[in-house]
């Protein structure tokens, strides 16, 4: 099998995920009052990678996981943000978007990976603007080409600076031969209402569109002249605030003290051998049988109030488990391509995470609480797009309910003990136990809930599956219900599980990867999962085709003064 | 660039998608009261292309243009079926899908466009029964697999021998390295509400399900002992034929003379050179520009009543227009892959086409009508899946109204000549004129028509545009209203037109099919569209795998006695 590029990803170093913002190297934050300040301002030899500059404020993988962190840190450690304010530290640059060099010379896995992330990242943007009341306007003081304008798109209004120049630009097709994957094309029609012809004409355009036309065509809400640009960005942040249905902070238990937010103090991850430890998840690496274990570890009890658990701020079970869990998945994405298949289990006391569940569905309508909540959502959601097989493995001692149980149901199929382990008879039979965050709180991307998926087209076994919402389900039950996949006894347990497992990595990993991102997204579509779906599809179709990747393709020949020589045929 | 595989497109003889029962090789079709059945008997030395045999029903695309035939004549030469039963003529083998040896030697261009015609064949059996009155129930007298099986899902109602060996099976992810992807992993999850867990352990399994587990997973509809298989088919059928809403052929203008069916007779393109005439469409190659003109003529006039329709049968201008239509966008996406830019032109007198238009919407209850409708709707839906740029070219002496403007509304742009030329000033400027066929007659995929999709997210513009139907729009109106994408007057529009095409030949073949694909489908997705979105992209990035496709890849293993190597990396 040849591979064409070298591996980034295993080649070098783990990809590190953690950051703060004392030390971002690219992007700034600032917070004024209600009014938050994100400016970008790539160091052009701050590459994640060697081998390119990342010149005119365009990004690679180190860039956006700068962004990531500073999106989390404005929702869980500023509650008083209402606003967002996306910006450049350059004169008359916003953003050129994802460095054609880095791509150029990175492997299709790492473009692809890579892509996610930022789509990921900007749905998240998308997510706060929706959830957590913090609205995102780009204030694009310069052009914002590619990427860039992407960006801006993600964001919940767009102002571009009329300085007879500046213009937002989607160069992909035109200059690179790819698309503007980073949800762009999804975006301009489906979020913004921009024509569909028109949006050829846009995505055609190298130079892009500005001024008037610009507005016109939706392309931005505002064109300002430079001399007016700051007020009126600050009038569109200010009527934002307004508007925003974040819950005051004051209220918060934590307020009086300071701004009530919740520090994101850095993980923890130690990792010897092929174990990593955090405090709540552990991963172990089978590299021989290909997989991945995970094993997150329930709560221990319970805060004893909603002050407690703002006084325990990162510390506490429900952020620190889905803070591990999200750095676990981002990390395993990055750093094992090869282990395929991960096997997901909990361990710990399904009384002690029930009652935790309990109690975030009492308090959601504290902004701590909903914050956890909605991190949950974006986890879950981080797993349906993995392309992992994930195999959920229900066994005495493990505690599947609230977040943990959709994290079971994320997976491609559930295994369920039925009864014990001979061997380990003092621990009972595994339970598991919907409630809202299977029942509503933690929707997929499509809106639907996981249940709902899962039962697409059978109304009525959703409906009885729903109805069983606060029991604890035995494995016999939870199989007659159609909640897991199968439920082997002790004898057969072993054997069916390592048969699965190495079945599964006798597959092609490219056919899982396939099927896996059709059958996890049953019903509608909209446009968060149009972009992690159809485009991405085509975008990773291109990213393999020679008129992009090859020695002559777009990409490589992109600075060098040579056009791109093209296999005229149509697929 | 390197080719690595022989493009058979280009290589051999045009394909031809011409033929009838009595030339069938691989299709016999009987018809018997209400009820016709479709026997599958391959030949194996059948192929379309040499180097591989046609072994246990499996198919070619030779396979699929018998099947597409037969879909469409029993829609319009056989109004008096109501049922149609697809079945083998094989012991125990309905049909094993793909022939493996001819997507191992394919090119991947000929297996993109041979599954997206397969694909299209089987969302038209689907409408057939949705919109036609004609159910499809696969009596699967023995084994159906890959693409045999995903046959079986096209269809309304699946029925499976019991004979203790005979199963249904998505074998293409355990043996190939590739999707089910003639719809296979959408329907199942989409259409018939299999279960996502379970979905995923059925096509992971070879061997398939059979009996009641088949049943109980929702994967066919009834399991029947062998000796009353042909009776409970016949009883569904029966019941299938009372149930249909078909217009009765007996009310027909042909009744009474026979059974008043439409005989598809012969088209008769003739190529001299680049040019491919037909009787009301004309194919115009320009090799140096890569471009493709269609030109389309309009009506000469409108038939006297729905008898004289009846009678002119496949000549009449309606039903003619749009099966050369059909032919050449077939012909052309299959023997042209270099010829990237289609340009959508007609002819003729816009008050002749507006009269066709109204006098098939006053008849659309009829049964002919309705199918002449329906076929329309398939067709401008295989442009909406051409992997081409589609222009309209809006000139004087055209006629774009009624069906022939969704042909327009179908490009990715609209140029739409404003004034006359100059050195023709005696033909009148061109009108557009927006009625029925735009405002539902002719749905996208999605559902939604062109115009909703054109204007997705901007309500205002579509009320706006539909105000007018009826009205002849000149170029301004139409450019203001929003539907033509530039209004050029004569002075600009040689050179426009000159830009613009040679513009898009200069960009990546690959990013523009990729561009397009998201750029068509704003709104909803259904499952007809994830199966060109989702399931389709997914398919053709598998199918540039060396995992599937490389020289140890399992496409190219199969059948050798040597497993596929695979690269274990995910993407």
């Amino acid at each position: 099998m040849s591979v064409t590029h070298e591996d980034q990803a295993t080649a070098g170093l783990p990809v590190s995920f953690a950051t703060e913002p004392g030390r971002y190297q690219h992007w700034s934050m600032s917070v004024e009052g209600a009014v938050a300040t994100l400016t970008l301002e790539v160091a052009e030899d701050g590459g994640i990678t060697g081998g390119y500059e990342l010149k005119m404020n365009s990004y690679d993988l180190g860039v956006d996981i700068e962004l990531y962190d500073a999106v989390q840190r404005l929702r869980f450690e500023h509650p008083e943000v209402r606003a967002v304010v996306l910006t450049s530290g350059l004169d008359r640059m916003f953003c050129a978007g994802a460095n054609i060099r880095m791509l150029a010379q990175a492997s299709h896995a790492w473009k692809v990976n890579f892509c996610k992330f930022t789509n990921e990242t900007r749905s998240g943007i998308e997510d706060a603007t929706a959830c957590s009341g913090q609205t995102y306007i780009a204030a694009l003081n310069g052009t914002a080409a590619g990427g860039g304008y992407e960006l801006a798109l993600a964001c919940d209004q767009i102002v571009l600076v009329d300085d007879g120049s500046s213009a937002v630009a989607l160069p992909e097709v035109p200059l690179l031969g790819v698309l503007p994957g980073t949800g762009g094309l999804t975006r301009l029609v489906d979020k913004r209402g921009v024509r569909r012809d028109r949006a050829d004409v846009f995505a055609t355009t190298a130079e892009g569109v500005r001024g008037e036309k610009a507005v016109a065509w939706r392309l931005v809400d505002e064109t300002v002249k430079a001399r007016d640009f700051g007020p009126a960005v600050r009038r569109r942040a200010d009527e934002a605030v307004r508007r925003s249905a974040r819950a005051d902070e004051s209220a918060a238990p934590g307020a009086g003290g300071g701004s009530g937010g919740v520090a994101l103090t850095p993980l923890r991850p130690e990792t010897a051998g092929d174990t990593t430890r955090y405090d709540y998840l552990r991963i172990d690496r089978d590299r021989g049988a290909g997989t991945v274990t995970i094993v997150i570890a329930g709560p221990a009890g319970v805060p004893a109030s909603l002050a407690e658990l703002h006084e325990q701020g990162a510390a506490a079970w429900p952020l620190a488990a889905v803070r591990e869990l999200d750095d676990a998945i981002l990390s395993l994405r990055a750093d094992e391509p090869s282990l395929g298949t991960w096997l997901l289990k909990t361990e710990g006391d399904p009384a002690a995470m029930a009652a935790t569940s309990e109690f975030l569905l009492t308090h959601r309508a504290d902004w701590l609480v909903n914050e956890i909540i909605q991190y949950w959502k974006r986890t879950v959601r981080r797993l349906d797009a993995t392309s992992r097989s994930l195999f959920a493995l229900i066994e005495p001692g493990s505690c599947f309910t609230g977040p943990l149980l959709e994290v079971a149901l994320a997976a491609d199929r559930q295994y369920m003990l039925e009864g014990t382990f001979e061997d380990d008879g003092l621990i009972p039979p595994a339970v598991i136990r919907l409630d809202e965050f299977s029942l509503g709180l933690l929707p997929t991307a499509s809106g639907l809930t996981r249940l709902a998926v899962r039962f697409c087209g059978c109304e009525a076994d959703l409906r009885t599956a729903t109805a069983t919402a606060g029991q604890d389900l035995a494995a016999a039950d939870a199989a007659r219900l159609g909640l897991v996949t199968e439920a082997p006894d002790d004898l057969d347990w072993a054997d069916e599980m390592r048969l699965v497992i190495e079945e599964r990595a006798s597959f092609s990993p490219d056919a899982l990867t396939g099927m896996e991102a059709n059958l996890r997204f049953a019903g509608p579509e909209n446009y968060e999962t149009k972009i992690f779906g159809r485009l991405s599809a085509w975008q990773n179709w291109i990213f393999q085709r020679p008129n992009a990747a090859g020695a002559q393709g777009a990409l490589r020949r992109y600075g060098t003064g040579q056009r791109a020589d093209y296999d005229r045929k149509r697929v």
